[in-house]
């Protein structure tokens, strides 16, 4: 994991509460909020129960996103996959969050199972300050950036400009988003007389 | 919408940080921080701008899930359906959430899209206060409840009192589940020597 990953790994554990968003068999979403455990070089750890579907879709699809709310209310994002890990996992989690043995005393937690999120890409985003700023950060995977580009065929006649919320393009041959600044709205798109603005997905490439 | 559906929809407003679960295309889950910007008896509205990965989710599915933090540390959780609705609700959401004009000045706020999450059930948890307490609600649906069950085949053992991380369960022939106190952790049914305890999977029913 390169350093920008850890340092957002580290801050979604920091913030420690997060939603975790799982689909059902049936394809459906669900979302639940969840405690960030442990983060480390792996990634992050949180536990589940036997009992509740929530560790029913997890090991069903292996699949999970997370988000949560930073105290200076920027937010963060993420979409990976996990793994359940070994139970003694569990003891780490127990030592470094005191306030499980309240909820799961003694030998109880052994209904619980530790899952590793130990690939996927993720967001940082500040949309109270001006500009509004976003860095995207990955782990156990490659990243290609979501948003929008505007292409060669530009002529420079600025009805993006008019139309962008925050001020984030600039005149040019072609003219320029400024990604990090950009709230991706897609309103440039919208009016650009030549189709020269680019939606861009985020594809993934696994490291393995 | 009923009482009890419209008390834990205003809670979602009054919160207003929330996540939002969708489905991709391709089955992946995707999470993020929104904002509930209205809540009626109709359901909650949001919206998201036309450029944005959540808004093509939204369209191609129909569905949402979203969990939020209460200020006193209560978990609010949601499963449910949304579909667009008109231009004429920017106003009313620009009215009543000053900030949204800061974010998309003047006109600009004409990429934005207004949706109704106008079904589905969900549930209010309280893990922090010892008993640890949860209540489910829906609207525009029945909605059948989740977790465990003791049925009549029990003999009175008292196995599962032993393993309850959270001391829900009484005596009795059958032993009874204090359902609003449960966990949903499931260590009762892994222990019952009879398979006395039937979990429960939540089953929705349309009104419409």
């Amino acid at each position: 994991m390169d350093e920008k990953a850890r340092k957002y790994v580290d801050m979604f554990r920091q913030v420690k509460i997060a939603s975790a968003a799982t689909v059902d068999i049936e394809g459906h979403p669900h979302s639940r909020i969840i405690n960030i455990m442990i983060s480390s070089d792996e990634g992050m750890y949180i536990v589940t129960s036997k009992g509740k579907p929530f560790y029913e879709q997890l090991v069903q699809t292996g699949e999970i996103a997370l988000s949560a709310m930073c105290p200076e209310c920027q937010s963060l994002k993420f979409t990976g996959k996990v793994k359940m890990v070994g139970k003694e996992w569990l003891e780490k989690v127990f030592e470094d969050n005191p306030g499980m043995k309240e909820v799961y005393p003694g030998e109880t937690r052994m209904i619980l199972d530790a899952f590793l999120i130990y690939e996927g890409y993720g967001e940082w985003f500040d949309l109270l300050h001006h500009p509004i700023n976003r860095e995207s950060f990955s782990y156990g995977m490659e990243e290609e950036k979501a948003g929008f580009q505007i292409q060669d065929s530009c002529f420079g006649c600025g009805a993006c400009i008019k139309v962008c919320p925050q001020g984030c393009i600039s005149e040019g041959t072609p003219c320029h988003i400024q990604s990090e600044h950009c709230l991706q709205c897609g309103a440039c798109r919208e009016v650009c007389p030549v189709e020269a603005v680019l939606k861009l997905h985020v594809t993934v490439h696994s490291q393995a």
